[in-house]
């Protein structure tokens, strides 16, 4: 043990004790509720406190599959979604979706692809989740279904600036969403009234797509895209179904959404 | 068009111009600092607020490689490590961790493996870190090294719960770390220190991994262990590069670091 060591450790052991003493605490408290420990029970009990910690473990994709938003997670997904995080993420992620498409060297044969998802990606349909408790009740498919026929969700402002700044760095625009096929002209309608235009194709499910996993059948549409002699080069997506798989793109760029989760 | 639709139509149209006109600004507020939409503004000017983004961005492996913390984050950095949130959202994916190991049919042939990796998940540097602008300046090799030679890092309480949690359920545990062979001893005596016992093995990386990418090294220890037998039923680390790439587990978790990237 040399001297650097030494001087080291004699405050971190004593450190050290105070952090497995912790750990001592943490266990006790589930049988125990008197604990003196406040600081992880404070975890628990407080509602801002945790739901951060929820969203923290959707959005790294730790929590697998899950249905809606907890109860007591609603105000706060509420505040996130319309006090300004929701736009900051968003915005923060384009910008390095931004800065990555322009170190690719991007040939004039007009095979340098990029591809989006279209729901809470391009488009936001937090107008139809505002009046639907922000995705903490159960998701109803004929009222989302009646809304997608609307045509009228608004683009999501980040990710419009990143589709326009694609397109004048020349990349190819695929959008491959988990709408079905009898949705296509609603959303191409839809894409149109929010500002979109010059995708090169729209990829929605068809009948052999309709039981498929979110991750399989974007997987073989990214994969059908790189045959046809593309390259993929960024991903933009609001779901890990839309990012993962195979075929997946040099980078992906996960946008946020606390609301819901897909498969 | 059908009534229903009508009904949606007439409050979103406005609401859609709104959104629409944000995204103009966005636009404008990159030439002209004097805009008058104070919402986009403020994202780039409020600390807490980028600060947050920032995290997001790096937690979702949106920024791809990135060396140290913004020096405009390092409060907020310093804050979520050592204010609450930090643990947190480590107890939170601990929690998920053993939410999920409880459903495995764990058979009594020890065949059924967790892997682990090591910094800022079982063992937490936070100590270091402290000492250390919490990851704003660049790594010093020379100094961490001291630090892992002094083997007094402490156990990430909620990473020890899950731990014991795992060995109770009889899973078969992994260690897997970036950390080389020379660092063998003093990683045992760390993990000892810091209260983890019964590991089936501790992978460090030898001579032949040390030009290796983590996730490529990592991968391929993870087939090696597959190769002998064992269904990886679950993977925890804080890096990206500990949980992707090939024989990736059935599940993941990823804890936080908004300290380092390690590719």
């Amino acid at each position: 043990m040399d001297f650097g060591r030494i001087l080291i450790l004699i405050p971190l052991i004593l450190l050290s004790f105070v952090s497995s003493n912790d750990s001592h605490s943490i266990i006790r408290m589930r049988t125990d509720l008197s604990d003196s420990y406040a600081g992880v029970r404070k975890i628990r009990v407080d509602d801002s406190l945790y739901c951060d910690s929820w969203r923290f473990v959707i959005e790294a994709n730790d929590a697998g599959k899950w249905s809606t938003v907890p109860k007591r997670c609603l105000e706060f997904v509420k505040e996130y979604m319309t006090g300004g995080r929701y736009t900051s993420d968003s915005e923060i992620v384009a910008d390095y979706a931004v800065a990555f498409a322009k170190t690719v060297n991007v040939s004039t044969n007009r095979k340098d692809a990029w591809v989006f998802d279209i729901d809470e990606t391009l488009l936001s349909n937090l107008p139809y989740y505002r009046d639907n408790e922000y995705g903490s009740e159960p998701f109803d498919e004929a009222s989302f279904d009646l809304w997608v026929d609307s045509s009228v969700a608004p683009a999501l402002p980040a990710s419009l600036r990143l589709y326009n700044e694609l397109r004048k760095l020349n990349f190819t625009i695929f959008l491959l969403t988990g709408r079905t096929e009898n949705q296509r002209t609603s959303t191409i309608e839809n894409m149109l009234f929010a500002g979109y235009s010059g995708w090169e194709k729209l990829f929605l499910r068809g009948a052999s797509d309709l039981g498929k996993l979110a991750t399989v059948y974007k997987s073989e549409k990214r994969r059908e895209i790189e045959s046809a002699g593309y390259t993929i080069h960024g991903n933009s997506g609001d779901q890990w179904s839309d990012l993962t798989g195979f075929a997946v793109a040099t980078r992906s760029f996960k946008l946020p959404n606390p609301m819901y989760y897909i498969a």
